[in-house]
């Protein structure tokens, strides 16, 4: 079937190509012309416009945007209300707030148009390897689309089976959800994520631990120094830790093992942050999430006002003056 | 080659098992004469001590505690010494405290006897799946039993290459690494079990979020009411979150999509807590490994005298009167 | 000068009964006629609405809201945005929401009535030790009220004087602050609640590891058993932890030593969650507060599904079966 | 009565010249012979050794040893025992670890010598205000030292008593308590710091949210610009946050309101990493005191290995570039 793809950055231009190889057809806009010309040389049907992406569908239309979250995916979402008819689907792929998603579906669903939110995970792997979808809304926009979730998802592949999944939803097994109703989709994704800053920052603690063990104030008996790409890979083969993210380290560390390439200074996009407020709003603990974003942001500042005041309460009650910062 | 396996254990049981199918010898002994019968059953020659071990290997000798850590194995470790004559090897593949593997090691060294320490990682599945070995110790026993390694370690299998890993040491990617000297084996165990509280943690606390989200104090279109089973499993495929973690979450929420199993007691071992302290005495952070070790710990407690506490400074305060704990 | 006064909960009718101590009129209206009679009892000038107090008072008319945030005042803020004239003072000296305050105060100046948020710290306190405010607004309004902050505020009093503050505004002195434009007060009070919460959580850890120090299960001679509260009281002379929470925590624990009149299910309000969120809105870590806000979630809920899939993972892992909880 | 001082630096010197204030005599020793000379000008008594200040002492000799912990404390110990006689008794009055403080206790009584661990806060201004002291060990010897304690101690002052304490330990409201056995003088005082770490890392990331709240990235009405100065000021009157350290960050950013003076690298001592180790070893959680101990480790770190990895897996999955750092 034919999809329209608005938005042809890093994960959309690979979407858009998985379709493709897949036998399906694909109309295609991105505000750079360079990014609409690559898919189109690869069987993509360019199109000039949102407006033009719609023209070129035939009825029910299904438009998939993934378009950076925030006013970007507004302008697409409001864009698309005004053309697309009753009957059409919009896909929301990216990785939008799910309280917008929500409102967004309810102002869709006044002019009869079908909203999906389709939390996507796969970064810069899931053309080769397909892309995770936790998909929200309507039933029958799903099931519609199904060929196109089938194609875009992973597949069973040679992963095990879950024992006791038998008389369980197959499409789980693929590598997507239907998670019910609008926002549920971007709801789980951003957990998910969430999820990934805990565990991102649980393989960094411990490997700075690892690595700051050979530190020279530490008796020698008890000082050691590893090979940080060794202990990543044989951490892959039977070992509990084991996991994508674990082969990814291992992938880095291998190449740079000091990882001299990369400063620490760490970017949060908005899901880890949204995870951390959703466990306020429903009032449970999250301290390892929240603890993992914080320290992004604390990696991103030179010394803070905070840091500046305990040196400053430490000296005006014990007269104690400021620690000289080791070298690293 | 022949070796001698004291304790029989989960574990122990079934690294003996494991050597034994791969054509090695086994001599066993276990205070369990049950457990003792079924590894001789098995084709393991059953011993009345650690003595009687001692004496039905050929020099060097090789024997392998998986006992419990603290008292055990250190009793274990010094009937060993009165035992073993220099040029033998002493493995101890429990989960000691490397602070005790490093003068364990220095005691023995001096009887000429070697000592590697071993973190081994695998729990039941190591058995056919095969252990994931942290060593450490002297570098020539490492390499005399390395058919012993080599039978107990996962191998290659089917696991993706990392690139740029040709000119490294193959034993690695074979699941087995000598880490450095003596303790770097159980340091690097450690900090891998560390790491584990942390991912534990991680999807703990986002599975939290997504189980309380169909709470009826939300506003009904943001409220969502999830199949932890369904989402466990999907992120099984092309999701960044997948990892051995994650295949075992999916099977137990299979078989039991709410846990009611379970009470959430959570029981700690030592390891977690070391890796707290080793944070502490290489003066570097650990937030979310510490979070994930108290998690535990308040899992275990009813109310605490710190959370009286500060009902009891609302009130004196503000006149503040205790909340009514929710149903769950 | 007379003053408006609605909402005459603990607060409200406290700080009636302050101002009117201090030669005040007030013209007072709640929900509950017994509160009004109460005040009314007092001094103060019953009203039968809102319309009815802004009805007894001269131009301008000062109204002090002391409601429930959320709805009830946004309710009362819009009355009194139908009822007051260009000129009119509105005063909102709830914990508000800065961000609804910066809302309001933007919908007030586009009729003329100027909108101080007044966050307000005292407690059941304040009647007699005055309250500490933090103000947000119009400089004119701020300066027009100046007789009424004196009189709330608890004034210099035995407090030490801070060196170097000849030359800066007195009034801080006294006890009351203008912040900055509107919203500032509320958000210096939010964040003021933050550090509360990080306070009491720090004490309340403290006391629990003293609490807990005779355990029988660590060794005797590093078992203590300590009265808290004369640890408490200790502390409030001399020692660098005494404050006013600790104050308050001394006449807790003489009244109770054990704190057997609590459950230990702490409530929180909208303040420390909000403080979190602000952290997580300027990119700054905040990982204390966060932590004090979740132990608060912790203490209300019994075993959460975290905890459940922590042990259900464990087993999975390592046929490990759950932790047998304390007594305690 | 006299009294032997070992260790003249700048809480040693304030405590031997409070004593001599009081009416008390003093032998005094350090390695500093000008630390000596300062207290002998103030009438106390030089002695060469701590040999030297024994045989100036009359029996029962009490001798306090005010040094820094660890092995400088452990010298003095050791040697004190070997020049004090039965009766005598020593005191370590600095911050040494407690399982310390029950050894160097146990040891002592083999010799009859009454050993005292007397855990003492008030810093530089322990002087004009006196000392909280917590006590453990021989309640004999505590109680021939009562003069001293007294003497040192803050007594009653201005502070209001607290209600209900009629019949308990009067000494209390003095400033000092005998808590018990030997060794939880020194576990309580460790705890006192813990939550002292807790509190300072309350006030610093709130007022680092304050004074980060006027970042251009905010929408211009939400973006207040606060005088640090007077907001501690003014929550030092009648605010539940009112502290002594409020008190002393009030007159650090009186003096220098940016605290351009500090680097934000923060020193630590042992007694708030011992605090997070006690509660690991009780198995109680402690998340709020362990947090500020690990900022102050992070601040005294550039970019941590933890962070590169971070990046490097941020880059690996998603082809994310690392973020630039702001400002500050």
């Amino acid at each position: 079937m034919d999809i329209g793809m608005i938005g042809l950055g890093r994960m959309g231009a690979n979407i858009a190509r998985r379709l493709m190889r897949a036998g399906h057809g694909t109309v295609v806009f991105d505000r750079s012309a360079e990014a609409i010309a690559d898919v189109a040389a690869e069987g993509g049907i360019a199109a000039s416009s949102l407006e033009d992406v719609a023209a070129k569908l035939n009825s029910p239309r299904a438009i998939w945007l993934m378009l950076p979250s925030g006013a970007v995916t507004e302008n697409a979402v409001q864009a698309a209300a005004a053309v697309l008819q009753p009957g059409d689907i919009l896909i929301d792929g990216g990785n939008s707030f799910f309280k917008d998603s929500v409102r967004r579906g309810q102002m869709l669903a006044e002019k009869g148009i079908r909203f999906l939110d389709v939390g996507t995970s796969g970064g810069v792997w899931g053309l080769e390897r397909g892309y995770c979808m936790m998909i929200g809304g309507d039933t029958d926009a799903v099931r519609h689309l199904d060929p196109i979730f089938t194609a875009l998802a992973p597949g069973k592949g040679s992963i095990e089976p879950t024992p006791g999944r038998e008389m369980r939803d197959p499409r789980v097994q693929q590598g997507y959800i239907h998670c019910g109703k609008t926002g549920s989709g971007h709801f789980a994704k951003m957990i998910h994520n969430g999820i990934e800053y805990g565990m991102m920052q649980a393989y960094a603690e411990g490997f700075n631990i690892l690595e700051t063990r050979g530190d020279k104030a530490l008796p020698e008996p008890e000082r050691f120094s590893y090979d940080m790409a060794d202990l990543a890979e044989v951490w892959r083969r039977g070992s509990v830790v084991s996991s994508w993210l674990l082969d990814l380290s291992a992938i880095a560390l291998a190449k740079d093992p000091k990882l001299d390439g990369f400063s620490g200074a760490v970017a949060d996009s908005g899901e880890g942050r949204w995870t951390v407020e959703a466990a306020i709003e429903q009032a449970v603990p999250a301290e390892v999430l929240a603890a993992a974003v914080f320290a992004r942001f604390r990696s991103r500042r030179d010394h803070t006002f905070a840091e500046k005041l305990l040196s400053a309460m430490r000296f005006e009650f014990g007269g104690h003056v400021e620690a000289k910062p080791p070298a690293k």
